[in-house]
């Protein structure tokens, strides 16, 4: 077998069979295919695209490039969560406490990665001498006593993505559906879960800016799955203005730990509700939708999310105090400014990836992979699309350390923003399902 | 400039502006662009094409990356003939002593190469002494001279089309009407010629193998041609079957005598006074067609294109004797082996990629950069397609010095022959000309 016969074969549009994506995959993370190979590789198929079959043998054989996570010394089905990401999606937090307390466990590995905020790790370092440096077996352990562990990425899970994925990335090779979804089931089915809830969102803040896309990259997910007998069910959820109120590391944590508390706001708590019933119903603990609804809401009413979530931050040597009275015991920023409406009328809306930049110039995110994280800054959204403000209300306010930065915030947000005389409707949070 | 966002742009199937294609070019000629980006690249063009201005554009970035051949020294309107290749193409030799004997000067620059014979300059190598080792100053003074010499390149002529064209060999994307019609013409223009005469072959044995590609190609090369100020013409030639009727080194190089001679095969005459006449009409020495033939054919009846030959054989340090008596002092192989008739009835065709596999098995030319060329083997045809056998007849010869090799060349040319029992028409030499 020779890659070139396989460029060739895929440049003039047949399928390729198991065995030549395999030869791909193995041997260029190996380094016996060479870049530039697999590079004019990925832009045959970028073109030609790839079929079911072939999108689910490239998951698979990415999958065997590297390790399996063992998850077999966690009692009960693993349930995994997947966000395709947005701005202010802290989602996480909120949901595995949840689950965990009926019953379900959650053992989720998590990066950091770039983007206009900290990944989910990050964030938990807001709360004092937390942290996810455990061996396998505290890791396994917290999840078997608990119920809930996230720990950070490691093994050498999905090499073969890894090392595709760069190469995408810097050849215009990267928004093909089928590279797309065999990237992120990869990890997921090397991360050793038994079924996966994908939460795709759609909009200017996500990866998918239209709906059709969304549905298209879940539906080649959830077929990725299926095909390698991982129950999949994925939520198409809008991200066209952040999730939630809060857009920051310390300010996510703080709202997670506010939702916990029954005090959060309405659509992350909705979505924990969507997702989550989808989690129960997969990992056997409940029959159907509204069951699953009524135990999760109950982990709310009484507290048991709570205290799992207290439980959790403890066994990870995080500072208790941290949930108990976040205002006193997290990160805050030196400044915070107000950002009022310029205009009366209803906020027509908030883009989210303009929030998300605004956020990320405020020292929240990564531009780079060598970039310090600021915890404490961030921006809390006071109002949301669909509502009315006066003129001189306030729509956000800006959490910030650096007056420069903030000035630049500020032009963002005036960008980000949209206020019409027209009544405007607030939008929809979950646009369907696909299983 | 990015070379991310040219990839990009191209993919996305926009128009490149010159100064992209030249940050491509030189940036790649550098190594500052990786062969990845390069790769990725040539796939997207590949798929979205270029225009007529992006393929001018992307012809003189390549000529521009390395040196130009000044032919300043030489007098005279310098005609440059050019083949796309074929089997049995021993065009070269009989044309440059023709045209030079009408008083155009002819300074060829050849390689070695791949293929199922040697270059032009492997062939003259047949001739005992013969050199193409010469300095700048002695190529062009027998040019001044003689009117005629053949040198092997030197320079560093359009090292970016070296360099892509490497690339593209390896990763499937060779066969692009732009990237083939820009490298051809891109060595052309840095090889110094006022004026360019192309043979463009098609067929079975030719690169392109059907009419309109063959077609495609000639419009772009001498759209490329004009947009860069050299007049250039191409002719469509027929390559479904051997040129003439010798094919290998030695054998071809006797041919091209016997054609001085004007002893030759019909249809090699043909195809010299067809593109000696073009050429003759570009370098201005004839005002038509009619006018360049008779110059053309004057040349071998009065001998004046055979004494040139020779003078160019003297100039290069060649044996004289093997012009004069071709027979004794051209290498002979051992074996010399009929393959006849298997049944009566027309001749329908004697597929040229098939006879020139053969002559690559017999050992007249090159698999690898490695290989050795045996001079003296190869194959000449004693009939053509649309002639009459009697079961047993002569179809060819083959000339051999191993008999494994002989009979692995006899299976070759069962799959060559194709005998029918209806009336077959000779084919057409010419199927048209390109301005």
């Amino acid at each position: 077998m020779r890659m070139y016969d396989i460029i060739l074969k895929k440049r003039n549009g047949y399928e390729l069979s198991k065995e030549e994506i395999d030869f791909f995959v193995q041997n260029y993370t190996k380094g016996d295919i060479p870049d530039y190979q697999a590079a004019a590789f990925l832009m045959a198929v970028y073109f030609q695209k790839m079929n079911k079959q072939e999108t689910s043998d490239l998951t698979l054989s990415m999958v065997n490039s590297g390790d399996r996570l063992d998850l077999s010394g966690i009692k009960g089905i693993k349930v995994d969560k997947h966000s395709t990401g947005g701005v202010g999606d802290k989602t996480s937090l909120v949901l595995g406490p949840m689950v965990a307390a009926c019953g379900v466990p959650v053992a989720k590995m998590s990066g950091r990665g770039l983007g206009h905020t900290g990944g989910t790790i990050d964030k938990l370092e807001s709360i004092k001498g937390f942290t996810v440096e455990m061996n396998r077996d505290s890791f396994l352990g917290n999840v078997n006593t608990i119920g809930f562990s996230i720990g950070s990425q490691t093994g050498n899970l999905a090499p073969a993505d890894k090392k595709i994925y760069s190469l995408r990335d810097v050849t215009a090779t990267v928004d093909n559906i089928s590279l797309i979804a065999s990237s992120i089931m990869s990890k997921k089915i090397a991360s050793g879960a038994d079924a996966i809830v994908l939460d795709v969102k759609v909009g200017s803040g996500a990866f998918m800016r239209n709906m059709n896309d969304a549905f298209e990259l879940a539906r080649e997910m959830v077929d990725i799955g299926n095909s390698l007998k991982r129950k999949t069910i994925a939520v198409i959820s809008h991200m066209d203005e952040p999730l939630g109120l809060a857009v920051g590391n310390a300010l996510e944590v703080k709202e997670a730990i506010d939702t916990l508390k029954g005090k959060g706001p309405e659509d992350l708590m909705e979505l924990c509700l969507v997702l989550g019933s989808h989690m129960l119903i997969l990992a056997g603990k409940a029959k159907d939708i509204d069951e699953a609804r009524e135990m999760l809401k109950n982990t709310i009413e009484n507290k048991s999310a709570l205290n799992k979530f207290k439980e959790f931050v403890q066994a990870q040597k995080g500072d208790i105090n941290a949930v108990d009275n976040p205002d006193e015991n997290l990160p805050v920023s030196k400044y915070k400014v107000d950002y009022n409406a310029k205009d009366e009328g209803f906020i027509e809306s908030i883009l989210a990836d303009k929030i998300g930049m605004a956020s990320l110039v405020l020292g929240a995110g990564r531009e780079t992979k060598e970039s310090t994280i600021d915890l404490s800054v961030g921006i809390v959204l006071k109002r949301k699309s669909g509502s009315y403000v006066g003129k001189g209300d306030t729509i956000m306010s800006i959490h910030g350390n650096d007056e420069d930065k903030i000035k630049q915030c500020i032009k963002l947000i005036d960008d980000a923003v949209i206020i019409t005389k027209n009544q405007v409707q607030a939008p929809k949070l979950i646009y369907g399902t696909v299983v």
